[in-house]
């Protein structure tokens, strides 16, 4: 008789009625910021993962299709960025993709929870990658929205790499239709901005909601998606841009500036990635053009909201 | 105090490291047939689901994401398509999405098991949806490749609906080198094959074991994916042919196709879905295009074989 | 790599914070009976289960620990017990161990649920066991409380065996100090009531409460229990008589009587057993004590009154 | 829509069929000693837990129930306890418990792993209460079976608080008919032994071997249980001397000793708890008594022996 395994385990609630488990091999750090309950485990396949506030925030085996996709889709856009601007993403991940940008003259990257910054620096030293260290990086620790109401300063790329707006979430008001006039009065001209965006089929459809919400304000608005394997589901992404598009780049075009403007080639994205991302199903972009939910500073996100009910088809 | 809910659940196991529970809100039926065990459950979010010995085939909610990627793909290349061979698909969903060409003038489909046939057209009629008593319909009972070895039909498109060849399946045999040539010497000139070939991101990368074994028959093989949010994982489609690559077909001109062929427009399905689809990432191409093994007759799938264990990056 | 198992589970919500999952092995039966859901299941190691509105009622393998219990320290007490009543008791297996008694009469057993006694007596044989057809069986399908009030007759032994008395189940009003008041007067002299009574260790601990109901009725009101290993909890009965004390009789007076009224010894009952069950611990017995909640016809249980919120210590 | 919990579980395998999961509040200490790992985590309903290479050792809630039925079931029957002996027992509770008797003069405590005694008083306070520096108190770090052959010492009680002499586990060969004897030379007269001796319903069925291999050495080998609801089974306990046997000793003697002996009850242990927890089920006594394995050095515990596939009835 062989004796089967007792353990911890990571369960992920997707609904009530669907639910994710992961192994956990060991826990590597648990604590709480200021901000947020904070852990690191470690997983037998994925490696190590981070654990905001009891929501998985990445994998180390795939955080890369995750942040490649946030990062590269905008920045390979304009002809010439050198300001980057990054809102939230702590891991440094993000950060380290952006610099992979040889025409970078600065990334100023705005974080609330220094503490998980410091801490992920610590116990996930594969995202930031030294990316902390580079002499173009800026790190500031304080509210996202304040920070751009009160700098007149524009950027190139700005990329958003916020939590989802969820009630108690700091970024409850940073996905509103006020909060992203501000954003595009902070792009240069030509500028983008990038977003995660939620996962793509939703009961609420807030992939939609935040689509529809950008609408109100910019002219180009394009939804993408990335199927990363440790979240078991298709991750959305939106760029926004009253000057770039990204549907309007082709795929070798994308290749020959990625072989310009980075050293080494990306492990997931390159111009046919490019071109597979933004290609969206029928019913996933029915699904975003049938929302109608805008949410603004005295309407943010709310489950209650019965419009958001909209079920994927 | 409120009460939980006690009852029952389907749990599919991803690996011992990762599980997906899903709850059932009722058993529609038990039972076994000649070849396997067969349930049919109904889940609250995705609805009725199809389990084969233990394995979940297709949930309600979004069976047509597969079988509209399995079918119109290939189905919409060859110019005039008049002749249709289904392999397995005993739900009758394929033979639904095939039959709605208006071009076709028969659809074979052989199913070895029957009996599972009959269930589901009692119990999944939403699958076949009717296609069973089209006219233009034939489904015989028998070994899919026997049959092929016996008849010198020739089809414009034959479409492999059967599962993973694991050892102890009837389809241990149906993914073979030898069995592609048979396959090859039935399809007409233009003609084209389509299968499903499993998951994309497995540690045994099963679907590039697929692909390199039907290099070796075919000048085009194209690896293509669908995400299927009830499965929890990208799925993965190969079409093989020695005339038609689905990669030199613009979006528009599937759309035109669509609207000619087709009385009314797929659900996931179109011009912007196909480009979409062919489009795959970076490390999925490299992942693929690093396989080396090749099935054979002699040398089926099997789960031993070290070559299998080549890790998705 | 061996493929690991995907599968059906039951998983019995113990409280959101603890569940026991089961594996389950078939599905023998579901179905819906006017009263209730029904499934009957098979397990690799417990055997059977019997499911009635998504709770496990019994498991094959160890109903016999609960069925004696419920049955056996209360039969065994009256010097020459010849009329059995059983309330509730569908699966057939409390009818079975009373009709071992040698003494007996007759055993009438009153459930609600015709369909349900029949699909045990088909699905599960092993639980009456050809109970249904020993002469002194009579059979009634209509509720225990309107029964009782039309009829005057009187039984040596009473035995309950209902669901417990939450909000929605046909027992709501069968465990209310009016209702043991009818049974008391239904008790022939001497007599005694016997009932299942809930897990020992609940939070509303309604054990307690249905203790300290009887006690308003009753002289000798006393608590017991036994581990049922699947249920993976201890099992809480209690005795109510005026007349019959468990706690007077010695081991060794109980072994005698088992060895002339049965025709062989029960597999979990007997002296030592019954001494065991019997002898509290001091920590249940304070518990049981504190509860000071009494359920009236015009105050049934409700899991929302908070004096049930008494935590086990 | 309400969003559900995702989170961390400690999931406890029973066996392959059967599992356990409890919800993890909140992660406390993890880390590794010497010998093994170490985590302490809270649950919301049974405080916190302390796991030792990945099995739960106890839960704040009712470890009482544990340690109180190892220790006062043994301790009380000598006429006048002086000296203990504890083996194992690392989190401090056993030793509590064995210094509430006032006749105690020495309780020595061998642990092997001085990093895990530590922690636990540390991190688990509530467990020692103090214990370790109570002027009484020994604790020795050393392999205990060493301590044993070199020290000519005896003592009233020895307390067996060890892991299951599982093949990786230190407690390999502190289980065997030579251990044992050790142990029987160096009881004083009268003297008695108290050991866990693993849960009451096994497949392995290793209470038993356990108990038939004390029989081979002592006079009065008696096992006894606790059901402790956060373990969701019934533990067993022996009890082994050639002068004392708990059988023999009534309800009102225990609870007098326990009065003249000890500052304040129990929670959980008293003379009615020593009557229950002796008297076994019939069935459990059959099990004990059907078992035929005994350990000795050169076969000591081992899953494979086929004899230990014993099936509980």
């Amino acid at each position: 008789m062989q004796k089967a395994r007792s353990g911890q385990w990571y369960m992920e609630t997707v609904s009530e009625n669907e639910y994710h488990l992961h192994a956990i091999e060991k826990v590597l750090f648990v604590g709480e910021s200021k901000f947020q309950q904070v852990s690191v485990l470690e997983t037998p396949h994925f490696g190590k993962m981070l654990i905001l506030d009891g929501d998985a925030q990445h994998f180390e085996k795939d955080e890369h299709i995750y942040h490649e996709s946030l990062v590269h889709p905008a920045l390979i856009l304009p002809p010439d960025p050198r300001k980057v601007l990054i809102l939230g993403g702590g891991e440094g991940a993000t950060l380290r993709e952006a610099l992979r940008h040889k025409t970078l003259e600065s990334a100023v990257m705005i974080d609330i929870d220094r503490e998980v910054v410091e801490l992920c620096a610590k116990h996930l030293p594969h995202c930031a990658a030294g990316a902390f260290s580079d002499p173009r990086a800026v790190v500031r620790y304080e509210d996202a929205r304040k920070f751009l109401e009160n700098s007149p300063e524009k950027y190139d790329v700005i990329i958003s790499d916020l939590t989802e707006p969820f009630t108690d979430s700091p970024s409850h008001f940073l996905f509103t239709r006020e909060f992203f006039s501000i954003v595009s009065d902070r792009l240069a001209n030509p500028g983008i901005l990038a977003l995660q965006a939620s996962r793509m089929y939703s009961d609420g459809n807030l992939h939609g909601v935040i689509h529809q919400t950008l609408k109100g304000v910019f002219s180009f608005v394009r939804s993408y998606q990335a199927f990363v394997p440790s979240f078991f589901t298709a991750w959305g992404f939106i760029t926004a841009s009253n000057t770039l598009d990204p549907l309007s780049f082709s795929a070798p075009e994308i290749d020959k500036r990625i072989s310009l403007r980075l050293s080494r080639p990306c492990r997931y994205y390159d111009g046919t990635t490019h071109t597979g991302m933004f290609s969206l199903s029928r019913d996933l972009r029915e699904m975003i053009a049938s929302q109608t939910t805008v949410l603004e500073d005295l309407k943010p996100f709310s489950w209650e909201a019965g419009n958001l009910l909209v079920e994927t088809k």
